[in-house]
């Protein structure tokens, strides 16, 4: 290790211009955790109880399997993979020889995922047998799964990168924006170290920490988990879906003191718990996804459950504002005050807002993306002088508290997945019998919000066929639930689709 | 506020060469943390109780008067004051206007800080009353006590830096070295944020924590609580000078988890405690300044008393490595190992050592000095490739913990105070009567070390005339207690002072 280590760092530091990136090097994470606190228990699965150490060992092996299939440093690497050691392994694995990890939403259409990996340029793609049929027509790239990986053995220290630096980008997620074409968020090292040690300022970190994961690892909610568990040498609870009563049994049995939700699992949760209470050690059930409904805020608060509300995305490689119990009840419905090297602010115009003042939520802070993969006008159009415009719109009170009133104006979330109305949209429009076509999200009992499609029919054609042309088309919980066919859409002067003014009209309410 | 900011962002933002910089752009730490969280106990003192928000406000109003006797951005301060609530607003003062703070040892002579005023090239000085005699002949520079700063008043927010880039120099502090003339070592705000959060990884950050400010805030061990606690808006306890017995007093009291110590320090500590024992939310006791002997760690041991023993120097903005109390009883003695983004290797002529060999110790992290002022041929000596060799002597055991042997090889520490013998060397060689002299620790009950002179003398001169003369030109810390006359010095081959031979000649031991 040593070796490579400090030619690795003389490499670097070869020229003066250099000497700023230099700086940012550090030890790969795993690879010191393991050497630190080498006996810790790092991950517990249903199956498996793995330590620091142990996961560095598979982990290594891992990276070995992925450098004899020819995956090279800054190669885009897709991964397919459910919540499990092996997808952790795979994550730590690539990061251990510099490659960049892709992570895909197993819930997407093939199609969906045919387009993410050819737009990200992935050279290669590692998934779960049971998503073979799903990704059987994607030829564009050669794929292995853990069992092909397995075939392959051998390696050296001297492969692997042991220094990392804190600029160079570590994951790719793709997010949907009001465009209706994903894009690429690149998270560096350095945005995940800086969410990981933020979080902890706020929340603190306790010798006896466990984190449950229950949301899944390609999203932000789950692999942010992953690197605070070896950044502060903390065990995390994987399980492989979310399940409120196995979720709930979790915290009763297993000393979990934190655990990340969305409202629609807090719902379910609080539901399977019915009069029981949670144990004295649970600290944290860190809400995000969305703004909570008031009456399971209030649910909580009776039922003593320490709530911590939030405020983060994908660009800001999760929490980026979070609500601290002390507050919970003064400033219910809040997401709270931004982390400590992060900024907020609410603009209107290009004019910063007053207190109470509603306008776009822009946000700054080393957890904050540089960009779009290869998308410099998303980019540009979203960064400005190192703020984020985040497209969703809030306030903040006279305190500084923030408030998020609604989530990328457009934007629906739906079991703490995000939709974007115009890709829903552009697969029906692409239908010949719709002559036009406007989506919004709905309210729903279970999953806060469901899309649904309001058309303007060019001939004859039935809901259950636009559905059905829909489901082949996108991930199903992008497939609206409804159709509604309608005569005209609501549009402002500008001829700009009004989505809000769809939802509206289903409660004949139409003055907004 | 806001205008401001975005007007300092903006500008450095400017160019695509500031980016990088622009990065590293963060809210001034005390103004965020005073926003955050307003209402916590910031400091404590015998005679003040602090919160974040009165702390702001207090410093804010310094930071008017700084720039009221014309301090500017970037100009050079010192700053020769006791431990007090005057002299963190004095610290957080010149931060809000974004000056550097030049912390004087107040155990310093005239000759010595006129030196070091003159050294850092410092504009103004901002010096407690108690220190008017010392300071009286100094007139290079424009003296102000804080009774005379509250002179001056008024401000507007404007003035203030309401961002800090993580690249600026913060502090300078000065310390000695081998070569005699002590060099000013550049800390910037990265550096301390870094030594901050790699400290909580390692220790945890805990809701109730309080750390004790027993040692002083001109030194990194004291200034670094001071960063973590608007860092982590932690509550602190500051005392004016080290007293065993208040401190005792403070930890069985005040609910006290953590102080840092040195070990002449705890051991009156564990003297004045007696048959007590501390509480049981005291959580660490964090022990640096240089190996401690293992009576007393195994004293601690049988006492339960949480040793963490650690290893750090100016030039690390404070710990580098630090034992765990898991490990206190199986790697006893040891410093333990880096923290979360540190490294640590131990070379000898160009070779990396191999476990328990001994030779340099060499570290290497965020939180590691770029340089020292004006100082490029020693910067250049002591950092290479970002490696900073610190000049100890240690080894690291199979499992990578370090011990250490022996600090900077020539280096006596004397109660916590680091003295290079070379320095006292000078101002003996200066005494006309003085031929040839060696100076060199000698264990002392109470101070760990005591420097002591072996002197060649040229002419007749007794050891008191010799002391005196020290006296004058030294701090008293750095006087030797004992002159001892000789014939001849040990010298090596290429006629270099083997000062360890000198310690071993008064216990008739010269095989070494």
């Amino acid at each position: 290790m040593n070796t490579i280590h400090q030619a690795f760092c003389i490499f670097r530091n070869l020229g003066g211009e250099f000497q700023l990136f230099n700086e940012q090097s550090v030890p790969n994470w795993l690879e010191q955790r393991a050497f630190l606190t080498p006996d810790r228990v790092a991950i517990k699965t249903e199956c498996e109880i793995v330590t620091f150490k142990e996961l560095y060992e598979k982990s290594k092996e891992r990276a070995y399997q992925l450098k004899r299939i020819g995956i090279n440093k800054d190669d885009h690497i897709a991964v397919l993979m459910k919540n499990s050691i092996e997808m952790v392994t795979t994550i730590h694995g690539l990061m251990l020889i510099g490659a960049v990890t892709v992570l895909l939403n197993t819930k997407l259409s093939e199609t969906e995922l045919s387009w993410q990996i050819k737009d990200v340029q992935a050279v290669k793609m590692i998934y779960d047998e049971s998503f073979q049929e799903r990704i059987e027509n994607i030829n564009e790239i050669e794929k292995f799964t853990v069992h092909m990986l397995r075939l392959y053995r051998n390696g050296t220290a001297e492969e692997l990168q042991h220094c990392l630096m804190l600029n160079d980008v570590a994951t790719i997620m793709y997010t949907s924006g009001t465009t209706g074409y994903p894009k690429g968020v690149m998270q560096t090292y350095g945005n995940h170290f800086s969410s990981a040690i933020n979080s902890a300022i706020n929340l603190t970190i306790q010798a006896d920490d466990k984190w449950l994961v229950v949301v899944p690892l390609f999203h932000i909610s789950g692999l942010s988990i992953l690197m605070r568990s070896v950044i502060y040498g903390m065990g995390i609870i994987i399980h492989e879906r979310f399940d409120a009563r196995l979720t709930n049994k979790a915290i009763m049995d297993e000393k979990v003191t934190i655990v990340s939700v969305v409202t629609t699992m807090l719902q379910q949760m609080l539901e399977q718990l019915g009069k029981d209470n949670y144990p004295k050690e649970f600290r944290c059930m860190l809400l995000g996804g969305g703004p909570a409904p008031k009456p399971v805020l209030e649910k909580c608060r009776d039922k003593d459950i320490p709530v911590f509300q939030t405020y983060g995305m994908t660009e800001t490689s999760s929490q980026i504002a979070t609500l601290s119990a002390e507050y919970s009840l003064s400033k219910l419905g809040s997401a709270g005050k931004p982390l400590f090297q992060c900024e907020i602010k609410i603009m209107d115009n290009d004019c910063r807002c007053a207190p109470y003042e509603e306008g776009e939520i822009v946000v700054k802070g080393p957890n904050v993306t540089n960009g779009y993969w290869k998308r410099d006008d998303a980019t540009s159009a979203s960064i400005k002088q190192s703020w984020f415009y985040t497209g969703d719109i809030g306030f903040l009170d006279e305190d500084g508290f923030l408030f998020v009133l609604d989530r990328r104006s457009d934007l629906i979330i739906s079991g703490g997945e995000n939709i974007y109305p115009a890709e829903i949209e552009a697969v029906l429009l692409s239908h010949p019998a719709v002559k036009d076509v406007g989506v919004s999200g709905v309210e729903d009992e279970k999953w806060g919000e469901v899309p649904c499609g309001f058309v303007i029919p060019s001939e004859s054609v039935t809901e259950s066929e636009l559905i059905e042309y829909c489901k082949k088309n996108l991930a199903s919980y992008k497939t609206p639930k409804k159709i509604f066919f309608v005569d005209h859409l609501p549009r402002n002067a500008a001829n700009k689709l009004m989505r809000r003014n769809l939802r509206l009209s289903l409660n004949g309410d139409n003055n907004k």
